[in-house]
């Protein structure tokens, strides 16, 4: 499983739509606080693969590594349950 | 805007994996309570359209109407302020 605070440093990146606290910042951005890992790993592997396609997360994801995927999906999953 | 009272009706058949309180029973369904509402119906569109594709939800999302997809959002909206 993922580095939660790792996965912190890395969101930062993620963090002007999406908040650092995994609160959407966008109508079109998702929350993802206290998102399933399992759903959060998916998401991000199918945008990298193509799979998914979004404008911006298609571009985002592609600079990130399997370990930042699993990083970034520790971090939201362990924020705010719901 | 959807109507929610609506949409909790027609949130019956989701319920067995996202929760009729729309936390996932599923670790590979996400949570959905409390999701921005322009998310979700763009998810739900894209399932419909098959611009987004998902073994379980392209088949449930074909079922559903234009109205389905405005109440469902809503409802889910609704729940849970995370």
């Amino acid at each position: 499983a993922g580095d939660v605070k790792a996965g912190r440093t890395k969101a930062a990146q993620c963090a002007a739509c999406h908040g650092i606290d995994g609160m959407s910042k966008l109508p079109e951005a998702p929350n993802l606080a206290g998102q399933t890992e399992e759903y959060l790993v998916k998401a991000l592997n199918d945008f990298r693969t193509g799979e998914r396609k979004n404008e911006m997360m298609s571009m985002m994801a592609k600079t990130l590594s399997d370990a930042d995927v699993a990083n970034l999906a520790a971090y939201y999953h362990s924020l705010g349950k719901q």
